[in-house]
């Protein structure tokens, strides 16, 4: 009953048909994304990890450079966006980096796990101390790699974000 | 005492150079990273987050992009990353998705807040309970966008990632 829809239903309704879309299209996994600004839409986007050999090409990542494409800006302020599930971390990160002011999703990130996609593990593994995640990290050149950013610091024209 | 270096640290000294011409340049933030296969450096990045205005273009993720376009695929097994600095959120969870074997950092993320970053912020976003974060998240459309989910299972020809 389309004609009740809220706003937000109808916003989200675009970003279900663009997660419908990928997979008719073998574009990649079932995700869509739509951003919002002032009620109108800016930036759309559907996950082609696989038909693009990009692991970073997630729906709302998409949706989010094509929004900043859109109005040329590294900042979504004053956006929504409308993801048909919740983001994962590297897609909640990015949402950040944009500051987005609000999320609305489909799926939750438990239903995400039980179409298959490994979401919840990766909250766990972003979220565990350095030495107990699976892929191992460590400190090489800290000292030089700090020297630039003394040398940031000291510059005096740049672009903040 | 360059030969004395490790190859870690040759990889590393690459990285920095590149988080060093970022600045030069005026291409972004003070960031630039490397993935190695095969003692072979297969994809570069630095950041340029304000002159192309995306967000999402971290040094990690471009060179993760880049890695992958070089070697057509959308997973980095065997691979190691070099980074002049602790990946953020979005770039942990971009190569948790490219399953790199490996992170070497430079800079730490208290070294990233020290230099004005907020990295350290975003884990403890990330990490908080969805009603306790900054940008609030609530779910609409939940059954439409898991019908979508339902058609991917059922989809036989399709590339999982």
């Amino acid at each position: 009953m389309q004609y009740n829809m809220t706003r937000e239903e109808k916003f989200m309704q675009e970003a279900i048909q663009l997660s419908q879309n990928a997979i008719d299209n073998n574009n990649g996994g079932p995700f869509g994304s739509v951003i919002v600004k002032n009620n109108i839409v800016i930036g759309r986007g559907y996950n082609k990890v696989t038909s693009t050999n990009d692991p970073t090409a997630h729906a709302e990542m998409v949706a989010i450079r094509d929004a900043c494409k859109n109005i040329n800006s590294f900042q979504l302020e004053d956006c929504e966006i409308y993801t048909s599930c919740e983001p994962c971390p590297m897609c909640l990160g990015a949402i950040y980096w944009a500051r987005a002011k609000h999320i609305y999703i489909g799926n939750t990130r438990q239903d995400a796990a039980d179409a298959g996609f490994d979401d919840a593990m990766m909250y766990g593994e972003i979220c565990a101390p350095i030495e107990k995640r699976k892929i191992p990290m460590e400190t090489v050149g800290r000292q030089a790699a700090n020297k630039v950013f003394i040398n940031w610091n000291d510059k005096e024209k740049k672009a903040r974000y």
